[in-house]
């Protein structure tokens, strides 16, 4: 059967999807909240409907399979996460749990599983944006959270990832004793299409991208830099420790080291996603005493990871002197950097070849639940869909027919892999 | 009688307000609003069970005065205001009402009133942190304060500010009428007493100061930076349009051009006291696309702040260039410099001589009501007290000691003037 008469469905299924999780601005499918378990509900009863076989795992995540094929091993792992950001977009890692669910369903329709059965693991928690800490969903099935990971808190309510993951049936004790809860024996591979969150892609108008690795990233949630509140008529310039203008000098200090460290061919992307003065105590004519913001660093080397962050902190210490004013850092947080499998590329490579698809190998910039699955020692591979205007904004824009063309060539990887 | 008996009431007063306006880290009395009503309300029975006489003004201010000299006009004005920012300190404010008050209850308690009566005004809505707008309560009774003021919104709750002066009592009609609400032919002289709100005195060891004249301001509320989010590790960076970096960059810039400007030997300060990306849609791993900050620059000189403001401007223009993001600015407000009575400065400047206290000029970097007096043809003169840690902050401190002599210079000078 020709897997693309399966558009209507994916269609059917994203729309559905996008309507339960609007929040009248982007999608918002909350880690271990709200849109994040609408999402679940509606998708096990889809599949339950489709006649699949449907199990939730000890850390709350969903797999998928083909009933017929419960007993046997290995699996190939098809999967991606069912989260959002804030005011995200509806195709950020859903299209990765879509695209699982139409080879499984065309495998039905045809009446034969592939050679190696197919297993689809949609997640829970890949987004940081809820707590500080991306992958907790794949995180927790390779014993990679820990009881500190658990205390992390949720963005807006204050409360703690734990309660958040027992509300939703996850094994937290589990969790917390860094239990492997994935038997690796049962996976020969690991797949996962996702929409490229770069503009590389639509530049470079190619439809479909082979990854052949992910950036690591480090991390603080929050650095606080504090300095003397004071009256903004009443304190001059010799006398004063504004915070705001201490962390401004360190992100324009760090934006220039950035461009410099590009020129010299260096992979580099470099953001302070949250920055504010206090709301509690801010205002127009009060010197900022208190001032807290986010720092992040992605590369796909560990050495330029570890290079950059020493300059943060040094650049820190630097201000700290020149300006009067301190700097404290919460709890360092890292992701390594990723390498895809090779013969799983190419087995991508080769599946776009034999369906007749122009591809390129993209870099992913972003990190995925594929490289839990990296450094679990499981082999993996992923395949980039061309999309416009990026992610983690609604503004995401998959086209359907490029969608289904990775689809085709995820289908036929699974066949032949 | 020596008015400094009375420093034992005044500790009371100072201390019975503090406690019924503080919210457990400084004290909270919004302009209009509840901390601000109570001290009103206090005041009221204070001054009542003093004998005095109490009355309100139509801009819901108060007005104290011994009674007998209700018909003598013109009268010697002596004032300050209630409010105070939020988590701010103790005295900015009210060291000027309980001043005056002292005054009037010393010269009834000596069965004498002052050649030229006195009249004390405690102003409301005197601080800009609550509706973006300083001199609320002087500025309506000067027909200062015009109907588009009126829609200021509430930092937090975002109602107008004509519902929370309505609340209170003031004829918001006439205010937006911009109505002269204050008989000038009533006045001789305006008086403020009012803690010193940068660290001037401290360093130089005086504990009063005779004020020469007032900074001026120029400020936006909001400014809004607009780039593009997106996803932190997916977009390089010749495409990003990070509004983080940009106002970073902005505030760098600024910062630069200040201290260049004071090497010139002009007189400036810079601050950017609100600054933030949107909590609705911020997160680590996303490109900031809008940052809101508030901007104000002060001086004594209206040339300066043009020019100063017009900088601004262009390097808004230049960074939007180069980095393909866009300024949005809300509405322009400006307070202009004042320059105090010289006649009323000697006669301050010898009342601290006549009671043997050490003075110097200090010019007030800080706005005051008493600029509203002044720019409406009012002599007007400010004697400043000695304080420790500025103002708009909890740590505020004050001397007594020093307060009562600042009590005593401006009786004197009461009597005198």
């Amino acid at each position: 059967m020709e897997i693309l008469v399966l558009s209507g469905l994916a269609q059917k299924l994203f729309d559905d999807i996008r309507d339960i999780s609007s929040d009248g601005v982007g999608v918002t499918r909350a880690s271990y909240g709200e849109g994040e378990t609408a999402t679940a509900n509606y998708l096990q009863v889809f599949a339950e409907d489709e006649g699949l076989h449907v199990e939730t795992d000890r850390a709350a995540n969903l797999i998928f399979s083909l009933p017929d094929t419960l007993e046997r091993d290995p699996s190939i792992w098809v999967g991606s996460h069912m989260d959002s950001v804030p005011q995200g977009g509806n195709f950020d890692g859903l299209a990765g749990i879509i695209a699982g669910l139409l080879c499984l369903i065309a495998q039905k329709q045809r009446g034969q599983s592939s050679a190696t059965p197919l297993r689809v693991i949609a997640f829970r928690g890949e987004e940081s944006a809820w707590f500080g800490k991306a992958y907790m969903g794949s995180g927790s099935i390779f014993g990679r959270l820990s009881a500190e990971d658990l205390k992390l808190k949720h963005r807006s309510t204050g409360k703690p990832l734990s309660s958040y993951m027992e509300q939703v049936g996850a094994d937290t004790a589990a969790i917390a004793a860094q239990e492997l809860l994935f038997d690796k024996k049962k996976a020969k591979a690991y797949l996962e299409l996702h929409i490229e969150q770069g503009p590389i892609m639509v530049a470079r108008k190619i439809p479909l991208g082979v990854v052949p690795g992910i950036r690591g990233n480090v991390r603080h949630n929050r650095v606080t830099c504090i300095g003397e509140a004071g009256h903004s008529g009443a304190v001059p310039r010799w006398l004063r420790h504004d915070a705001m203008f201490a962390v401004a000098e360190l992100i324009t200090r760090l934006d220039e080291h950035w461009r410099v460290l590009l020129e010299r061919g260096i992979d580099l992307v470099v953001t302070t996603g949250i920055v504010g003065t206090d709301p509690a105590e801010h205002s127009i004519s009060r010197i900022p005493g208190v001032v807290n913001f986010s720092f992040e660093a992605r590369s796909k080397s560990d050495d330029t990871l570890e290079d950059f962050y020493q300059l943060m902190r040094s650049e820190c210490e630097a201000i700290a002197r020149e300006r009067g004013v301190t700097f404290e850092f919460d709890r360092r947080l890292e992701s390594a950097p990723a390498v895809m499998d090779e013969t799983i590329c190419a087995a991508l490579a080769d599946s776009c070849d034999r369906n007749g698809t122009s591809y390129e190998t993209v870099p992913s910039g972003a990190g995925h639940d594929a490289s839990l699955f990296t450094s679990a020692g499981i082999p993996s591979g992923m395949l980039f869909i061309r999309n416009q205007n990026g992610s983690h904004n609604p503004h995401e824009a998959m086209d359907l027919a490029d969608f289904m063309l990775g689809v085709r060539v995820l289908s036929y990887a699974i066949d032949h892999l």
